[in-house]
């Protein structure tokens, strides 16, 4: 995605490109796509509001979540719009095992917790941008529009969960503690290298964040 | 509320007026009154959004219960940056009883169940209206503004779910169906009821929400 600065750093992040095999399974199965895409944007909603609940002490974040939030759901509105233009059916639909699988492991007690979620949600904001990207190149003209509008926002909202998971990791932590600064990025490394797992294995279902296609 | 004419509707569907002593208590507790209407504003967002998850097949409905919790969430950033503005620590506090206990009777099966959180969902924004107007004559100027700002949205709001609970019902049951529609008055008639009751009833603490003080 040459020219596309946001894009540039994505790719810089994410360990690996989706595969060709999964770009080819999303043209053919293009209701799926949608239908799990306003779902991605309904849950992306939900996380930042769940977190809205529960880390009310901090101000910034609450701000910046709730924005978030909003944006998800003006998407969310988007890709409704699309459905019903194009008279697909919004079905309910089994979700894929990326989220729940790269979660799995989020630390559960704090700040460990709080700077675990933000560092996952960072990740599959970037996943999102990144494979919006590869649809925008494949798929047709209203498509390919919209997606190319979503990769700002998804790539800003990427730099939001991963700036304050930095940002409260140094706050509890202490600037000076090196040890704990080298953990935060082998906590990165962890789940991108999670990411990568789910993104290159096979995966039995095709949805918006699936691995790889039978 | 003369010449405000969503008051007046407002206050034509509810079956009383918030007591004077609760208006009384709202401004000696206005961090309380401040925490707790960021508390509700977030709830509305989170109701909207259980909603989003559960009816996927009205699309009408998703479109607009999405942009009803875009404004809630504008809202909730509103009171954030009041709270922060006014250095009032936003502190995690126990809900009040209210919504909780008028949705103790919503019915279990469907459609009777959608239908009931709608007329529930429409009275908690009615209520939230009346007494947004009721502090605007009390509160300061900084927050009168703000509360006169919120009565339109959330007039808008009670208007938006109590007009798709009689969509669906009518729907659902056909509109020759004169034992059902009654059945569907009877229901907005049990809940405002149940609001009065909450509203006029002693309550052990106060919230937004909350019944008359001790």
């Amino acid at each position: 995605m040459p020219g596309i600065p946001e894009s540039l750093e994505i790719n810089q992040f994410l360990l690996c490109k989706t595969p060709h095999e999964w770009i080819a399974c999303a043209k053919d199965n293009l209701d799926i796509l949608l239908i799990d895409h306003a779902n991605c944007e309904k849950k992306a909603a939900s996380t930042a509001l769940n977190l809205m609940y529960r880390y009310v002490h901090y101000p910034d974040l609450l701000l910046q979540l709730s924005k978030l939030a909003r944006e998800e759901l003006r998407h969310f509105e988007q890709v409704v719009s699309i459905l019903a233009r194009r008279n697909i059916a919004y079905e309910q639909i089994s979700s894929a095992r990326y989220a729940g699988e790269l979660r799995k492991n989020v630390r559960t007690h704090e700040p460990g917790r709080l700077i675990d979620i933000l560092i996952v949600s960072a990740i599959v904001e970037a996943r999102s941008c990144e494979r919006f990207e590869g649809l925008m190149h494949v798929l047709d003209a209203e498509l390919a529009d919209f997606y190319g509008s979503l990769l700002k926002s998804e790539a800003r909202h990427f730099k939001v969960y991963l700036d304050f998971a930095k940002t409260i990791n140094e706050t509890m932590q202490g600037d000076s503690d090196t040890k704990q600064l080298e953990s935060f990025d082998s906590r990165v490394s962890y789940f991108l290298e999670e990411d990568k797992r789910l993104i290159q294995s096979q995966d039995t279902v095709f949805r918006f964040h699936s691995g790889r296609p039978e």
